[in-house]
């Protein structure tokens, strides 16, 4: 049967994006639906190519964009914004998301299977068992990884015990130590030396818009804050055209300590007071540094959002 | 505990709507979850009164609006122009629901559960099998109710075998007859005689908007078409205020027919061309009749909207 129908997550896909939509394929096919096919819409990092590696397969097939009444399925996202490039015109069929829920409209009713919880693996998790379906090894580590990924070893606060217990059992069919696995995988993603400014810049950015105005969250994991901090001047000059190219109202970059648990935020544009606001903290130099933030779902979106 | 997530269908709630908001706080009540109340926003309708005077039970509590930061849980609607006063300052916490998505938006994740069905509480009778509860006699005839007149006694073609086979199975779990139960319930829904046309008007309105264009569907369900048109001129003298009180380009009121799957329409405002459109038929004095078609959601709403 010809695959039709696309499963994707979002652009600058994170391991999340891609395994979920690997293991939402394997889902469709365990459930006798055999036409849906998981594609990427942006390179893959390297904390998910270290799991594409680990399990010796391949990463998804690119896409660009999608034509007029493509069937597609959407995984770790809902907002248009952050989709492929004319899901405007697309028919989306089903969303499986972890996200807040903005600029997305159907015209038909569809399937929509969102929960809070801290990673969209996690809701598959337990599509598997509410279906019966046994989780081989690969669906396992893939879960697993995107678990460790969203919620950095369950230590962000977006952890949710749904989390944590799909981690556990996860684990168990795996036959991996998650901690030694989920170190390793995450410091892969870490190795940000061989990026560019503007790689580094575009790594993880997620357009949002509120009433109008258009802005950027983009966040970078590393082990070590002041290595990013060294090439602020060359990241800002690579902001700031982000900015004006885009019409952009504000650009928040997120330096993200995966071993301590901090950020330091570097902000610029039009309405840096949105984020001066959020945190009650003046901005220095354009940055600011964040005790106890990890997460940009939780502890960035809501409060910068509020303020815009 | 304090009641103090509230649940509720769309304004002008049908049979549906106050039917899987009463069975969605019994089952959030089955899950341990005391904190949910049921409420509605607006006038029961007789064919929803029949249903409550059948199982000897009060309609929830009606309000009005909601405070900012009021926990709410929505049933069978996401769109907030079809919602509460104040939906957009409230935390939603949930939706169930089987409509297209639009002009919905949050700021945290959610529970969103929606299904392509012919009615909402398809959608719950599946949650109380997944969670392996025992449906009660009450709780199968609130959800029969709700698919019987959702799907016009499974005659609409939004039915899907889900909505089939729920209404099959509470059927028996309730001991009646369904199709006799359902002809005396609909029939009861379309005593209009004694109604104002204002209040036909706007028994079951629902708001729609597309690129800044207000535009309303309203429908209202009887045996006898003519007996409705013999009061077009006065319904035409609502409308028009209602066009121009509420700054609406359409306003489409569809007569439907239950017993032969017809409807008659009567469009007015500037955008009647796009009714015109919709069905490659001309408007002769306001009206149009339309074969077979009974369903706003899916033959009404998709065509009209794609040509707005």
């Amino acid at each position: 049967m010809e695959e039709n129908v696309l499963i994707f997550g979002h652009k600058n896909p994170d391991t999340d994006s891609i395994c979920s939509s690997i293991v939402s394929e394997i889902l469709d096919k365990k459930n006798g639906w055999d036409c849906t096919k998981a594609v990427r819409l942006g390179n893959v990092n390297k904390e998910t190519q270290f799991v594409l590696d680990y399990l010796g397969i391949k990463a998804p097939e690119l896409i660009e964009s999608v034509e007029e009444g493509q069937q597609v399925i959407l995984v770790d996202h809902n907002e248009f914004n952050q989709s492929v490039i004319g899901i405007e015109k697309a028919k989306i069929l089903a969303v499986t998301d972890h996200h807040r829920m903005a600029n997305f409209e159907t015209s038909d009713p569809l399937y929509y299977n969102a929960k809070p919880y801290g990673c969209t693996s996690t809701i598959l998790f337990e599509e598997f068992k509410a279906f019966g379906h046994s989780v081989e090894r690969t669906e396992a580590i893939l879960m697993a990884s995107a678990i460790i990924s969203d919620t950095l070893l369950l230590k962000s606060p977006t952890t949710t015990e749904h989390d944590k217990k799909a981690l556990e059992e996860l684990g168990e069919i795996a036959k991996i130590n998650i901690e030694e696995y989920g170190l390793e995988m995450l410091k892969a993603g870490t190795a940000l030396d061989d990026f560019s400014e503007e790689q580094l810049v575009c790594l993880d950015a997620k357009n949002m818009e509120k009433d109008g105005e258009k802005f950027v969250i983009a966040q970078v994991n590393t082990v070590c804050i002041d290595d990013v901090l060294k090439r602020q001047d060359k990241l800002e000059d690579v902001i700031k055209s982000k900015i004006e190219s885009n019409g952009l109202s504000l650009f928040v970059f997120a330096i993200t300590d995966i071993l301590n648990s901090n950020s330091e935020i570097i902000a610029l544009g039009a309405r840096v007071d949105a984020v001066e606001k959020a945190f009650d903290k003046k901005l220095v130099n354009n940055r600011v540094f964040l005790e106890g933030v990890v997460s940009r779902k939780k502890q960035l979106l809501p409060v910068i959002d509020k303020n815009i």
